[in-house]
């Protein structure tokens, strides 16, 4: 390019795009609809999964994805009464949308916390795991948004059971190649029966949890 | 649950799982190697792949993936000399682990300056893209990582046009329904030549973006 003049916008190599941040969302909704199957998700979960595809760029994530009849209504009712977010990465806690939570929510991740290191070794378990110790005081009725870990998940239904508290829902998205289908299968099958959204297998991740967050809060909004 | 017993360890409806973190690593990328095909990759990009299919989840990632045959010389070139890594969006500058830069790294994302939404106004066009406007004084030799906006990847290939600076390496990983896949082609087919990492089609993000600049990040300080 150094030695041609300055390209004029006929020479640039750059084809025409959209630059209208809001239509760009809308078209990408309705895309969304038009590809995806929705049709085995609670009627009020639409919107929730039509975000987590958003996130991704998948729209047969929907085949996966799995919500219980009442998470969607226990998360709105959760945020607006003013609910903290638990998350269980850094990254989670950073793409939540501020501005779109109902009460001014609470955002945690204790992750990086100075005290997880020395929980994870007396615990003898990960630090994600461990970070979910410094959880207890606001683990109950929270919304917990897992997007990384399946040992942060696998603890959390140990801690229910411990009695530490009931989350009013469970955002199961851990991903990966190990324990991330077998935490979200035992979340979903077990008989504390917690309210959950999960994307079954491997499929996951911090920015899909990110999106059932920003999605679920809108929706608590209106 | 409340009814019964505090539940002992053989009562649990959770199974047992590994909480070695190191272990559940070594095994999520031997996975990893033994089910994706990295083929037709370059060499030198096996890590680079494997943690970016880490990040989602996805083996068959690999085949939409595209690495130019300089890509990870170059990063690895100007992260130890110092690059910084200009990130797209605020989740990307988020995950990456500061502790794996060579050279203690700038991470910058600039798209929550407070004046970017003028930029955006005044240029016509979206915040990510506008924000790209704060990169100037950064942009040559730099690490540019976009994980979330195709909008910032046409963008910057246009200021690439305007002789604003030529990055080292670009990790062209936006993701979505409009424009991403086109913004990734328009970066792999540019006369510029700019050294590339793509995910083509719909699929990208922060999580992916960050797996990439970590696993160079790591590749460059061996």
């Amino acid at each position: 390019m150094s030695a041609g003049p300055t390209p004029t916008t006929e020479q640039s190599a750059v084809p025409a795009y959209l630059v209208d941040g809001p239509e760009i969302y809308r078209r990408s909704f309705a895309i969304i609809r038009e590809e995806a199957d929705l049709g085995h998700l609670p009627h009020d979960a639409h919107d929730l999964v039509v975000r987590m595809i958003h996130s991704c760029g998948m729209v047969d994530l929907a085949a996966d994805t799995e919500v219980s009849p009442g998470a969607v209504a226990a998360a709105h009712a959760a945020l607006t009464a003013g609910a903290p977010v638990l998350c269980d990465a850094a990254m989670v806690a950073s793409g939540i949308t501020r501005r779109f939570l109902p009460a001014g929510n609470d955002v945690l991740c204790t992750l990086h916390d100075p005290r997880v290191p020395d929980l994870a070794a007396t615990l003898g378990t990960t630090r994600s795991a461990a970070a979910l110790e410094l959880w207890r005081e606001r683990l109950d009725g929270a919304v917990v948004a897992i997007g990384n870990a399946p040992t942060a998940l696998f603890r959390l239904l140990e801690m229910v059971e411990e009695g530490a508290g009931r989350p009013a829902v469970v955002l199961g998205l851990p991903v990966g190649f190990v324990g991330a289908m077998e935490s979200k299968a035992a979340l979903v099958g077990h008989p504390a029966g917690l309210e959950h959204v999960v994307v079954h297998g491997r499929r996951g991740g911090s920015a899909m949890a990110v999106g059932a967050v920003n999605a679920l809060a809108l929706g608590a909004a209106r």
